[in-house]
């Protein structure tokens, strides 16, 4: 059990009665009081000032068997706007939400190898943010803020980018950067951070005691969501399994070690993998890691003995490494999410099962599922949009908008 | 931040003041709000219930600059007095503490291999049991419980040791043996967690965000403190980090897997490190994993080149794996704790940081302290100890004896 501030209590059971409601709206408040083991009482305050944000609305009355009609809330979807940004290696992603988190617009937009710089990529974020709020149409008033994701390590408090090992970017002030042209609150944390949060609000963590939200991607991490919240660690920068040890002395890694898990289960990884098996294999895109792993998802799909080898060898290395998570924090879910594990998909998670089955002890295994994520869309922007509700519910019954957002809204014009 | 039941979190309340107390006796309710971020209030509840539960004395007043005296509260060492209970994998150890948890008497049973059967080890336990008791003196109404840790996996709820793999044993119901035997309410739990209790609550953890404490005995295991509670995960076996993977297809370990941590780290492994390095060394003792480490530490305070190798080699080991908790976790606080630990001391510190700087990112390791237990006695004895003593917080407000302590007391006759 963590011990929190009585105010964190209170943001955090905040958290807990909106993911309810937007799970099941409309709800009452008595409903909410059995969903989430909170008293009538809190819920009740919580709910009045959900109301004053204008987050819900009263829609009607139900009978209760005898007793007085309950009142009955639902999310206000068109009460606020929530703006998540993925900024990937090779692209840039940013999608506008409404409060019951639809996506109502989207915007993409490529980098070329060679664009990374910090400004470049600022550019293209406020050009994608732009672009959604003009097609939404959405009041720059009802935009509540915006979360952006960028990979590594990330101070999420003074909004640098600590550490992005794929540009070698150092100590970047990407939050200031972002602000010189975008007046909403801005929230920066990493991929990550982004997929658990999104898993634990909308996925296959919501509800679950402890999950393990394993990204993979061109990066490989693990989001832990601990105890109904996510567990950054003394300094944010929780998650980084892409950098244990699986093979002491193994493959060279980007981060100056060897053997990192990252090395054998990250897109690059993978390739990697698929070159040692195969070395002039057509499934290999040399500069392509999207392709080539959709190539290997078509491989698989179609039989090729190549293909369901790669998978089958990547899966054995994914499994050791889950088993480890398993074993050291024994989670009720383990989730594969990111785009690797989307494209790669059910052959991917039936060998990574079987892998983690030979691997695990009894008794974490026995109490671990593990599942592809069920988030239909880009679970970074998801996450990252989260980020900014959790940022506006955070605020609630202080002023609207936090230090960092006000100050910066007052030398800034809106996009 | 995690979210609890109000149950939860009024346990958890009650635990830190005691904590509190227990670390500065006398003091008062005004400084144990300020030490806490509790209201007055809830502090003035918390000590009421304390002071109902017999553990605190009111020990005078103290002037407060102008204002009204300040009641002073102190620990009410003979309160009541807790036992812990070591079973190891040659010895059982018990211990009886008063409720400032000093030691009042100790007793250790040795076990020679092949006296390891579930009832031999019941008849060690009592044996020791029944011998504090008498040493000490203590009125069987003033046990407040017995703590009992046995290596392996450990279901608290039924008092069953799943699996105990130096001894393979398998689902022994160890504490129903117990109350055969011993009348005091029984917790079960393992040495890894019993270590991170004791930190906790009395050492290097207590009052960190996040610690994990790296338990170095036979076997290795990683007690997660994480957000001033222990980390359980959802079937109490979180922190075996003793098999998590190092070297993926390496050396043989007793779980079925190849590669762990604890092949390399755990006594045994240690002596592999001693054999492969210097296959006929003098500093080998085959059958005896304390002679051997004794052996080691001595080597190396004289300068013998093996000596030294090995605790390099052993430290490069532990310090890959030592990273990968801080990259995965970020926790605030490294703790070395158990009895390898303590025989190697200082030179294993010193060479377990070096690696672990070569090893970590720069971000996490940066919030990273790595330290030796400051805990004099046998950390897992008062580890056990600890959980007898949240046992009896747990249940104040509640009937004095729990369900199933209860139940057996019922049955059974005092030792």
């Amino acid at each position: 059990m963590r011990r929190g501030t009585s105010r964190d209590i209170r943001t955090a059971n905040r958290y807990e009665v909106l993911r309810q409601i937007i799970a099941e709206s409309p709800t009452s408040r008595q409903e909410l009081a059995a969903a989430t083991g909170l008293s009538l009482a809190t819920v009740a305050t919580l709910v009045g000032e959900l109301l004053d944000l204008g987050m819900l609305t009263e829609v009607g009355f139900e009978d209760s068997a005898g007793g007085r009609p309950r009142g009955l809330v639902a999310v206000d979807a068109a009460g606020g706007a929530l703006i998540g940004v993925d900024i990937a290696e090779t692209y840039v992603r940013v999608e506008l939400f409404d409060l019951a988190l639809n996506v109502l617009a989207r915007a993409d937009e490529d980098m070329r190898p060679g664009e990374s710089g910090p400004q470049q990529v600022v550019g293209h974020v406020a050009a994608a943010v732009g672009s959604v709020v003009a097609q939404a149409g959405v009041e720059d008033a009802r935009v509540l803020g915006v979360g952006v994701s960028v990979p590594g390590q990330v101070d999420r408090d003074t909004g640098v980018a600590e550490y992005a090992p794929n540009w070698d970017w150092h100590d970047v002030p990407l939050l200031d950067l972002l602000a010189e042209h975008i007046a909403y609150p801005l929230h920066l944390d990493n991929p990550l951070r982004a997929c658990a949060v999104a898993e634990l609000w909308f996925g296959a963590a919501r509800g679950r005691g402890d999950a393990v939200v394993v990204n993979l991607g061109t990066g490989v991490g693990a989001g832990l969501a601990l105890g109904g919240g996510l567990h950054r660690g003394v300094s944010n920068s929780a998650g980084e399994w892409g950098h244990t040890t699986l093979v002491l002395d193994g493959r060279p890694c980007h981060c100056g070690n060897h053997g990192c898990v990252e090395t054998y289960v990250g897109a690059p990884g993978i390739m990697l993998n698929l070159r040692e098996l195969s070395p002039g294999s057509t499934l290999l895109h040399p500069e392509d890691q999207t392709a080539t792993i959709d190539a290997l998802a078509a491989g698989v799909a179609a039989g090729d003995p190549v293909a369901v080898e790669v998978v089958r060898d990547t899966a054995r290395y994914l499994g050791a490494g889950i088993s480890d998570l398993v074993n050291l924090l024994n989670p009720e879910v383990v989730v594969l999410s990111s785009w690797v594990a989307a494209a790669l998909g059910e052959p991917l998670l039936r060998a990574v099962r079987e892998a983690v089955a030979r691997h695990a002890l009894r008794r974490p295994l026995a109490a671990t599922e593990i599942v592809l994520s069920p988030i239909p869309t880009d679970p970074v922007c998801l996450g990252a949009a989260t980020f900014a509700l959790e940022g506006a519910l955070q605020s609630a019954g202080r002023r609207p908008t936090g230090r960092t957002a006000a100050a910066r809204s007052r030398t800034a014009p809106p996009v």
